[in-house]
């Protein structure tokens, strides 16, 4: 289609503790050539970087095991504390490249604890990030619950109003939306709640921007993989913009989804590899 | 009509606040008789109660004499610091009835101003007790905003965000929805906000109530004065559950209202007196 007006987010892709663990991981490898590299877990939610990073000698391990020799690489999303224990008892020698806004929500959250808040993480229980995250609040308190809807909290109501302070977290990739609600119904059991808004600046500036593109845009593709949790809030977000598509890279693009846009904005997640995103972008330029 | 059910709320009608600023307002008289009593405003929205009092020889008075003697009470929304200097320079003795609850409020403010927080009282700027929370956080911080509504604070949006850390406290009458959305708009803007719900239990546990009324209820009745703010909230918070009319006494009562509702339930404001209420009881029970 001529005259399409096709946009790119400039906060599209790798966001700056992805960048950092991905460039450090390669650095490493580089400066021990002599030595077998690990990584605790995907570095990121992406099947290419996994896969350049293998190709380099950096493999990726799910599981530490009893013995082992080498770098052992623990990921952006951060560990619990007993896992960093493990690794080094394994024998490894251990490089922390927990991204360092997801280091302030653990520490945010520790000292909520230490000063007797029934501390909430507003993030999926089952996510990386957050398990450490209440790890590490758990070794100054049993009272930290996890949800991110207020349903989840309404069994453990009578605790947290017999708690009367509540202090609250955010893991990095999640929606204000989502703080709000739970906030929202906070109020009404607790007399005093301490909010750290630790959704990363990278994420905020990401969802603001592709907001702000949406408002121009009769169509906004959002690029990277659907078991990422910030790029799949990105596209629940704006779906309630414009029309929206998520799809994992090039391949996935129909061009009858684009043909008849006029205004096309483009954004990615903060684990989608510029290259993935170049290829989106060419595809669409190119009208096929 | 037949059958109908009528029932009146447990938390309708005076708050502890306000029967012991009325209380005690008769017992100083009691106890002085010799002296004159002047209670600086109006004690409560309701001008029968302050006319009773004005027959006991309580005065009403709106502004501080240059020259006075006797005793001048505080009424239960508080007073600004300078004004309980004017009226200790004007000669009077000083009786404190601020409500116990409202203190808290001021406390708290003091507290968050004191400890750098940028303060947002969520009230209505020209409500007293707003004016003297204001007034006491101003002692320690030029920081300090009133809102009830998010338009009113956008106008200083850079120096929240300049400030990071986000203290709110609430006028003891507020409702909780309208806290939530001042709060959803600062966890947009501010890294931390710490939230003390201020909005006191006796007008929490009535609002409650009468929700929870509304439900079985086909038509509600809220008594009090249409300048009291919690009145006026209550019935607001009603209009969004089921057919709700807000009458100042029974002589507004149009029994074309209630003759069709099965289930009347009846609820009062803070300042509204056990006699108005019963007076609107009786009326409705007589169908007439």
């Amino acid at each position: 289609m001529s005259n399409q007006n096709i946009k790119l987010a400039k906060y599209a892709g790798f966001c700056y503790g992805v960048k950092r663990a991905v460039e450090t991981a390669k650095k490493i490898k580089l400066d021990n050539p002599e030595k077998n590299i690990y990584i605790l877990g995907e570095l990121i939610h992406n099947m290419d970087v996994i896969n350049e990073l293998d190709s380099l000698g950096i493999k990726t391990i799910y599981e530490i095991p009893e013995k082992g020799d080498g770098i052992c690489i623990i990921r952006s999303h951060g560990e619990p504390p007993e896992v960093f224990e493990k690794v080094k008892n394994a024998g490894f020698e251990l490089v922390d490249l927990t991204c360092p806004d997801v280091k302030k929500v653990q520490q945010k959250a520790i000292e909520l604890a230490q000063n007797d808040y029934f501390v909430i993480i507003v993030g999926k229980s089952n996510h990386p990030e957050v398990i450490a995250i209440k790890a590490n609040a758990e070794l100054y308190s049993s009272n930290v619950a996890v949800a991110t809807s207020v349903d989840e909290l309404k069994s453990i109501e009578d605790s947290i109003k017999a708690h009367r302070k509540v202090g609250i977290v955010v893991q990095t990739t999640q929606m204000v939306s989502t703080l709000n609600d739970i906030v929202g119904y906070i109020n009404t059991i607790a007399k005093e709640v301490l909010i750290h808004n630790t959704i990363c600046n990278s994420t905020a500036m990401r969802q603001k921007e592709a907001q702000e593109m949406a408002k121009d845009s009769d169509l906004m593709v959002v690029v990277g993989s659907k078991k990422s949790a910030n790029t799949t809030h990105l596209a629940e977000i704006l779906n309630n913009c414009t029309k929206t598509v998520h799809i994992e890279n090039d391949k996935e693009l129909n061009s009858d989804i684009f043909k008849n846009a006029q205004n096309i904005g483009i954004t990615a997640g903060a684990s989608t590899p510029e290259k993935i995103i170049n290829n989106v972008v060419n595809k669409i330029k190119g009208g096929k």
